[in-house]
């Protein structure tokens, strides 16, 4: 199993849409606001500090590998995002989000992200590096 | 070649992160924007006609199949939305969305939608209904 | 000491802007999202059972009175967003709220709200109504 | 008559909000383009260049002196959002936006400004700098 941890939410009035359900980019939101959590939950500083300390600016996104809907949800409920690393690669890694209310999966889905640093010899273009092996161990 | 109708947006300085790129679930709602765009191109009326006339409440997404982020954006870029339908299904269809910056494609994506109504027989859940043959016909 | 209650957030990493700090509509999201858990901690239902039952649409904002940004906060902080009616009158309220970080002032406002319903005989026009006397009662 | 900058704008249906209305804080997202749009029609570069160029790291809000909400707007209509500087004094200025709707005011507001910069000797600290000249030269 691997490490797991959670961030709950309550929906708000104004990520809902005239259906008066969510508007389904706020999924997306959710599992980055995850992904950030997990992280932190894990030991990592804020990545102000890792682009200081190790010119760590991030982890965004390469790929939404399938993203399935599979119930709504409206404002005043509180749904909870689990998050893990489902895979280390050398320069990448996937992520799993669950989106749950009470129990009940909303929403699923596996993101590749993979760490990014600015190159100062291409002008501060971000690049890739490897998964760096401390922070792999940290939220393995 | 199926139908496309494309939608250009500049990119605000709000939709972009402390990494100074655009923060990625604002893609999504670009994608949802040009989606839209896409139906009132082909001649179809805002969902609160439809849905007055009709009871179509909208086309939500079902599936993110896949979406690639190849080049990042930054606020007052302009980028162009490119929309099609790849697909028409009994119950639902695939949108293909491609966003581009002087036609270098920087994110791509297949998207699941269905249309949906309210089921008075259950309370006004959303269900998802036939693909109207008339709206198929407008749009392909 | 009018009645208050109080809504503590995590700021996200998506929130803030390429300058590091959060993007400032973001206060005013939350201001919104304080408003409604204001009224919920009251002892209201959501609004969706309230446009049910007596037609009460929700409480959007007239005004604006005045909001000061005093200090800036940045992704992974806990704000705390505390909100009271300060004023009620025949056919407004006053809401203010303060966003404060470790007890700290971020950001002051004060709002001018009006409960609304559809007007059937003008096509469903959204309409204010006079502040319903037990609503008030609960919430003072 | 200050010199004025408009941004046309399609209101989006993720925009909207359960009551089928603009949910409020995009109307302050929109004021934002439009300021960034002010200056970028005035001749100044993004940003970005002028942090390079001269640390001018952007022109976060101070305060909003007054937001009125005159009529509500919804997905597909065209809104145009008219912006001016009013006043210019020695460390803040003071912006005027108007968001209309074929001539119809939806929203007006007034909102006080600061051109700011990274303080070194404070860590960074954002701070507050006098109006350049040569800035208030070209946007007058």
């Amino acid at each position: 199993m691997p490490r797991t941890h959670s961030l709950d939410l309550v929906v708000q009035f104004g990520e809902c849409d005239p259906a008066g359900i969510v508007f389904y980019p706020n999924f997306l939101r959710w599992m980055d606001a995850s992904s950030l959590n997990f992280f932190r939950q894990c030991g990592l500083p804020p990545w102000r500090e890792l682009t200081a300390s190790r010119g760590i600016v991030g982890t965004p996104l390469l790929e939404l590998i399938n993203v399935r809907f599979i119930k709504s949800a409206t404002y005043g409920e509180t749904v909870r995002v689990v998050t893990s690393v489902e895979e280390w690669r050398a320069k990448v890694f996937v992520h799993q989000h669950r989106v749950e209310r009470d129990g009940d999966l909303l929403c699923e889905a596996r993101e590749v992200r993979a760490f990014i640093y600015r190159d100062a010899s291409e002008g501060g273009r971000l690049r890739a590096m490897p998964v760096p092996e401390d922070i792999r161990a940290m939220c393995s």
